[in-house]
């Protein structure tokens, strides 16, 4: 660790945290968790993201009894948190390394420590790169895998290493896509030429195949089904024709949060290959799930005897106004609630008296960038101003990138930790 | 100042700001600041925020005199920046102040010393109250000045002022709606009982009134004039009944970004009170303006001899995949990129040989949450891997929001400032 969490629990809490209490300013974050605040009476103030500590517990332990199962490899994407205490956990937890998008990323992971990136893009910005090649080089333990998926990239890259004085080659798979998905090789001709352009350099080093099932057109059961299948010829192909020779081990990487249980199917059937094989799960939402679209597109839906995921993000935002029978306004919006994949549920209602109730008849009609319009259904118990209401919401990704520092919360309601975020 | 932005020019460059050059990690912002870099050679790295130097200045100046011409008092909306060098930039222009929607954002701007705020809600959280009310009583300049909208949100109020040992009283305006609106009264019956409740406690004083144009039902100039005119006769009828006796002023306010043309005018008519007024309007995405949904709703559209706005922000992102010759990918998603209120267009495109085109024939068609998907028409000069491409957004509400540190280029491509946002 190069910075180690025990600088995040040394912050002082203040005015870049949002909803954490006013009172606790000048405190230390590791001086507020011996406090274990009751997230209700403990001076937090809406609008709040908390995450549960049992479901976060409950969904790294469900995700990695998965993988081990299935032999496969966990490289959970970071994107998703942007937290290096999950990444921590989820290393700890047994997790291969961390996955990111952006160079930007990478260097958060860095700076905490994660000894293994996954880099699921293919990346050619120079100093970006040379950012790259000072830390391999500085630290002969650091692995990172990047995307190629052109000549021209592989050039870039090329050109931009040797610039920068690289010493150690950084190694690549190559991504393979579909037609009209997202990035990556169309076909295995394109792939063998990018592979042959990486082979002539002497700065990069090809190490397998990946690519994301998750962005195929219309992805269903079978068009990912038939596209890993293509991923897995690729990568007998691939060695078939000695790319890998003299590798440790050779990478075969797919894997979002909708699909594992087929990314698990088609890696479990891969033949042997020359060398040993790394089958890299790249699934990220997992750690909090969400009250949406992965509640309802995990596999474990699919495969319920494999494990479970709980939702573990709850928002608590407060009745600011009701000006009319039928709305209710939130005092929290688009800076705090995800809204890319389905506006929030409404879950429960907390008076101002503590009684806690279901929200039923309470429906999120619409969001500002600081309010939420709650509609109010004819005869339901509608909020008052002043109770907390507390919202369900959709996608990990857009959740998480809203909350600096997220209370870690117990059943009971008492905080439990702070969970940092860098975005 | 009790916290100047001295400290934010302190602040050491590192992981934390994305875009920011991977090699100047270590450095003080002033001092790269001092380097004055070249955007494009300094060692950024792409996705990155960027605000033009010029268009900021331009906007704050145009703003300020359309404000002042109007005898109008400008406290513009600090929730689009978030950025305390702003804040300061909009009162040293001669702002009376800075408007909030939440706590939070009140603690953000009073950690840098604004001496006046208005919280555009009505703020019925104890913790949050209490600390106001501390804030107020250890600060006999400072001012803040909240909305009220109901009997009980007053009732909350004085009941957590009261519990905290306030001593100086809150300073409230009557929140006028309209039905079908946000919040804020629905008539002056309501805004009487309202103004009586206030009354009747010892903790809140009635100030004035105010409410929020833009969020009526299908607003149009019609519909907003009217509304307008019922806020000004709400003033009048309260200001007859005795109701602003004593004040040194009255606040009369309203105004987003699309009617401040409507609201000057309203305002111009309103008679004189018995005290003076403070015709305050609370535009905030004017600062940086966008490529979208403000620059079609500008009122300097219709009254182009009051003033303009140009768009400051671009964000450049590169092209990492042209998987298919209709088919860019750039390393910018919904992390980077604003969406709510439609989709970026496509400006410039520099090559890696640092020559700049349009961006013809160039469109974003969607998001995911890292990458951003370009068409590429048929013949048009598509854009090669390495390649930045310079995208105009709309909303700056959602853009400041994604980027902690944003360099303020000028027009030759130095940087000269960097200016950090806290969401």
């Amino acid at each position: 660790m190069t910075r180690p969490l025990d600088a995040l629990a040394d912050e002082i809490i203040d005015f870049r945290f949002k909803g954490l209490p006013p009172g606790a300013t000048g405190l230390r974050v590791r001086e507020l968790v011996a406090e274990r605040r009751d997230l209700y009476t403990g001076g937090f103030i809406t609008p709040l993201l908390t995450l549960s500590a049992e479901a976060v517990d409950h969904n790294l332990r469900s995700m990695q009894r998965f993988a081990s199962r299935h032999g496969l490899d966990l490289a959970p994407h970071g994107k998703t948190t942007m937290a290096p205490q999950l990444f921590q956990r989820q290393l700890d937890h047994g997790a291969w390394g961390i996955t990111v998008a952006v160079p930007h990323q990478a260097r958060v992971a860095r700076a905490f420590g994660v000894p293994r990136i996954f880099l699921a893009n293919q990346l050619v910005d120079p100093a970006a790169l040379a950012w790259l090649a000072a830390e391999q080089d500085d630290d002969s333990v650091f692995r990172c895998v990047c995307y190629v998926d052109s000549t021209r990239g592989v050039a870039l890259m090329d050109e931009a290493l040797r610039a920068a004085g690289a010493v150690r080659q950084v190694e690549v798979v190559v991504e393979l896509g579909a037609p009209g998905a997202r990035s990556g090789v169309r076909d295995f001709a394109q792939a063998a030429e990018v592979a042959d352009a990486v082979a002539a350099t002497g700065t990069l080093r090809l190490v397998g195949v990946a690519g994301y099932e998750g962005e195929l057109p219309d992805a269903d059961a079978e068009s990912v089904r038939e596209w890993l299948g293509l991923l897995c010829a690729l990568a007998v192909e691939f060695d078939k024709a000695g790319r890998f020779a003299g590798l440790p081990e050779i990478i075969v990487s797919a894997g979002g949060s909708a699909w594992f249980d087929a990314v698990a199917e088609a890696f479990g059937e891969l033949p042997d290959l020359s060398r040993p094989v790394c089958r890299m799960l790249r699934s990220g939402a997992y750690v909090s799930h969400d009250d949406g679209r992965y509640r309802n597109a995990t596999p474990f839906n699919r495969v319920p005897q494999e494990g479970s995921l709980l939702p573990a993000f709850r928002l608590w935002a407060q009745v600011v106004s009701r000006p009319e029978p039928g709305l209710a306004l939130l005092n929290a919006g688009k800076r705090d609630i995800a809204y890319d994949l389905g506006l929030p549920e409404v879950q429960a209602v907390r008076g101002t008296d503590g009684r806690v109730r279901g929200g039923g008849g309470l429906a999120v009609a619409r969001l500002a960038d600081q309010h939420a319009f709650v509609t109010v259904a004819a005869g339901a118990a509608g909020p008052e101003v002043g109770d907390w209401v507390a919202l369900g919401m959709s996608h990990p990704c857009t959740i998480f990138e809203k909350w600096p520092l997220i209370p870690l919360v117990a059943g009971d309601g008492t905080v439990t930790d702070y969970i940092r975020t860098f975005f």
